[in-house]
């Protein structure tokens, strides 16, 4: 049973030597013979391709292993790990590969979430792997727990804190009573964010890989278009407080579910990222600083939840390494992993044809009869009312805050919309969903 | 990319119709055409073994399926699904079915741990697959995390709740301030734990999960034999009531972690189940109920957490199902799935050999001096006392409490043995590790 090597070494091409593909080209030098033993075979670095070729590196890359000829690289290689980011030259890169017969491990959310049928039906045609554990969550195999451990259940709902840098500016927004500029200014000034946040705190990010959970776990096409979209920019010290006060705590959550479209009458996919209010005794609740955790719900296992590092060299390296492990087994010993299956191909629902808990607080007068009229809007829409709590604001305002029961998200906004228009409503502060509940 | 089936069925035997077997032959059928399309090719129950033909059953298995002769059912087999328990015969029928030719998956820890390595060589030698997501926490798929993504990193430690029965039992206890007994009696009465529990509580279901996790881990053979193992049955109410007031939960954890022999100058595996107190910040204090949950370090991903359900007839389905998706996908694509490794061959430690925190409860005399010949004794042994709390007792006795720094639990067993010899010393009353902090 030792798995002692059988075939002559295979050729690793790995493309980008940023952060990761530093820590990539470090464990593959380092664990050289554990990898060996567990494939079968050992792996040899044949270049790193970079753009530029004098640019100071970690002494763990040799240089004479640096190109700039990324092309000509992949050419002659079994297994390329594409660690580049963005859309070009990362997608010709790959498809150059695939057609050479390599193996290809991505790290590339991006370009999965705007042209992943492409390379998918590209590998699949060239009858080669393509793996991308590191797209989604980092270290965390969310991945491969949904196109393989799931394979035999059926996903229900999948709730993802996805991404570390609005998760660690909401804690800290929490712990400190930060507004949202300062909390990113310190996640920037400690490297957590980048110089324009833009990507993190506006949710693109987090829609990405949202596209790719959602793909992956109902069995269909979800490109970044059809993800409904929203960050945390809005977000005030004061949403973050009444979250606290009503036992929830404020994350940014990428959701891909399963909804009974009642119009047709058959399954539909809703995907979206949000700020979401998540009950504090929810595992998603205590998931905090730059972790990322992905909850699933299922038919037949019900709950579960995986939990890691998002994001980091190290991290995002062990899953690149994990995934050029089962590639270069598959090299060794025959075979290939799954493919990206878009089978059950259900429609993807607009952001309105959701049902949710929300949670709206209201800014209002404060004299008798404002609840009554603002309760028979709510009725008239049939939204339900879970729970009222009516506090004093400043002068003679007060701050309604106000529970439902699930609700459609039509009837919700169009509630909301009416409620704005009394007389006795001042401002309309804040409407957000109560999800995991 | 639509997987539409690519071959003719493939036949799947399932051994044991309980409660799992049953949910197994339900999914079967009822996810018929997806299982199909995610495979490409379709699945035909062949039969299912069962003790007795004549015993009520759930309609969804149909009669005419049921036959008492395993023997040649698995014969009829490409897959066969191995879900009786016990060591025989369904060991026998498992070795019948790889040198047919089968893939086998099979949720059995207990023959897993005691004989895993003689069905891993011959599922080697004949090429087929062995797949066991479900012998280890149910539903999580924290074998497949282990085997598979986390292949390229090294796992330093694992620590596990993987006995529902006991976790709920503590719980209980920390709730509602029950004695073992009574929290027993009441998992009894809802069907938490059997009759005899005396598996879950004296910790050997467990201790048969480490094995498994940590031969995955650590690319060791590690059998029941050689884990340490403590159940909950010596835990008092005041042991639970003493956790909670200094900051932890007491869990029973299953730990595997690659620990460096000093004797020896290399690296070895030390495995062992025992009672342990978890701070309430780490992630494991708040696995409740009869939720598992597996928490790895590794040196690369760092810190991961898979929770989820650990036991019941549809999450432990779920994780067959997978594994028969993933076996079946390989007998229509050719290739197989990863096999166990032992080429590390750590040596596995005795018990003595690891090194961890203590918190050791005393009932002493309540006068001057006693505290200074206690921390003596310890600074003897080169225990060094993180923190010490004293507290008055019942009449003249007082109550103390000491955690230690990280020491060897040799050490910290010698300066115990020295400490309960001390005239001022009344009685030991408890001796417990900390863990995950």
């Amino acid at each position: 049973m030792s798995a002692a090597p059988t075939s002559g070494p295979l050729r690793v091409a790995v493309l980008g030597c940023g952060v990761v593909g530093t820590q990539v080209v470090r464990l593959l030098t380092e664990q050289a013979d554990d990898l060996a033993a567990r494939i079968g075979a050992p792996l040899t670095i044949v270049g790193v391709a970079v753009r530029n070729l004098d640019a100071e590196r970690d002494p763990v890359v040799d240089p004479d292993l640096l190109t700039t000829d990324a092309q000509s690289l992949v050419r002659r290689a079994d297994v390329v790990v594409e660690l580049m980011g963005g859309i070009e030259p990362a997608r010709s890169l790959i498809l150059e590969a695939i057609s050479h017969g390599a193996a290809v491990v991505t790290a590339n959310k991006a370009l999965l979430a705007q042209d992943g049928p492409t390379l998918y039906a590209a590998a699949e045609a060239a009858g080669v792997d393509l793996y991308f554990e590191a797209a989604v969550a980092g270290a965390v195999p969310v991945v491969r727990a949904v196109r393989e451990s799931l394979a035999g259940d059926d996903v229900r709902r999948v709730l993802g804190i996805v991404n570390g840098t609005t998760n660690y500016v909401l804690d800290r927004m929490a712990a400190e009573g930060l507004d949202l500029d300062m909390a990113v200014k310190e996640a920037q000034a400690l490297g957590y964010a980048e110089a324009d946040p833009t990507a993190d705190v506006e949710g693109y990010d987090a829609a990405a890989k949202a596209a790719i959970l959602a793909s992956l776990a109902f069995h269909t096409r979800v490109s970044l278009d059809d993800v409904g979209r929203e960050g945390i920019t809005a977000l005030t010290a004061d949403d973050v407080a009444w979250a606290a006060r009503t036992g929830h705590v404020l994350k940014l959550l990428a959701i891909a579910e399963r909804v009974h479209d009642e119009e047709t009458g058959r399954d539909g996919v809703l995907v979206q990222v949000h700020p979401s209010l998540v009950p504090e005794g929810h595992p998603l609740a205590k998931v905090g600083g730059s972790f990322n955790a992905v909850f699933v719900e299922s038919d037949a296992a019900g709950e579960l939840m995986f939990l890691g590092r998002g994001a980091g060299g190290a991290p995002t390296a062990s899953a690149v390494l994990g995934d050029v492990v089962s590639v270069a087994r598959h090299r060794v010993l025959g075979g290939k992993g799954p493919v990206e299956s878009s089978y059950a191909d259900l429609p993807v629902l607009p952001a309105g044809a959701g049902r949710a808990r929300y949670q709206v607080r209201l800014d209002v007068e404060d004299r008798p009869g404002v609840l009554a009229q603002v309760a028979a809007l709510l009725a008239e829409h049939e939204v339900s009312i879970e729970a009222v709590r009516q506090s004093p604001a400043a002068g003679d305002a007060a701050h309604l805050v106000i529970t439902t029961h699930i609700a459609s998200e039509a009837n919700l906004r169009a509630t909301v919309a009416a409620i704005a228009e009394l007389a006795v409503v001042r401002a309309v502060l804040s409407v957000l969903r109560v999800e995991g509940a």
